[in-house]
């Protein structure tokens, strides 16, 4: 079955730790060894695995993706979120992490996080969880 | 069991909407619910998901590859496509997408992309359609 | 069940090439036709698929990753790997591969690779292989 996390992000460029929501998906889903998908049905917000202990990683990333894409350098798509799209091409759409114990199985310093190019919004991140 | 799409690229970079060829795939399997997995065989070419709608979407897209990794920096892979390897490693050769009521479950403005990043070829997806 | 590959890198910024060691996994886990997961559970770390005949590859797809994302550019985070981390989240720290009569179905050219972006260190690879 298909379930679904809400985020609310509160600036153009924010990533957003969901990681506790989409833990409580797991455990819901009873699924004790298998993998968890996840999946950004959006085309300016993305999803990614970092690290989530020291919160200047998130802003690093954040500002070198500006550098490499920055907001105003005339593109072709005018809705002003061109940057936006590319930078979910980049970073993608779609991810997924195992399942152990009934847990996700990150690594120790490993956070999920979508990745918002174009808030504030409310997003939606679809989750299955697999087992096997 | 694995299917094949086949994709004719014309240029040297472009975005080939493949998204009702995939769709095709997964309404053969007669699978109702479950996930489509992507695969692009190739070291030249990968696939994203991203806006369809505004063609201008996937031209920003490539002109910000080209101009982050231009075709002539230097390289040394002498085949003169080392910058469509680079491509290929920050867009990736594979991707997922789930299946609901037998169908694919993207969001409203999402399609799936070939990239093609050293063409005009011939080139493959395979696609597999999981239950579950 | 989850198989790990472990990994030793001798620079900084390395690709490893895993293929055989990913083969094997597949080949222990007697699944004839399939999915293989492919998952890093480090946040300097990540894992593609791309050419593996010629090294220069794999040089120049390093050397693009410096230029686009280098080592010291002012980052917040102080532990002097915030590149690390960046690159990270460009390249991907998890990938799949289809399975076919028991073996990866890779393309003619493609090979695993973990990608050390803050090494040298021990490096660890999680496997699941599934059938169907």
């Amino acid at each position: 079955m298909l379930k679904e996390i809400t985020v609310k992000t509160r600036s153009r460029m924010e990533m957003v730790d969901i990681t506790s929501q989409v833990q409580e998906v797991v455990r819901e889903s009873g699924v004790k060894e298998g993998i968890c998908y996840l999946y950004v049905p959006h085309t300016t917000a993305g999803i990614t695995i970092n690290e989530g202990a020291d919160p200047s990683v998130v802003r690093d990333i954040n500002n070198t993706l500006r550098k490499l894409v920055p907001p105003d350098a005339g593109y072709a798509h005018l809705e002003g979120n061109a940057d936006s799209h590319v930078k979910t091409t980049i970073v993608g759409p779609n991810t997924f992490a195992f399942v152990e114990g009934g847990r996700l199985r990150l690594g120790t310093w490993q956070s999920i996080f979508l990745c918002e190019f174009d808030g504030p919004r409310t997003r939606r991140v679809l989750v299955k969880v697999f087992s096997g």
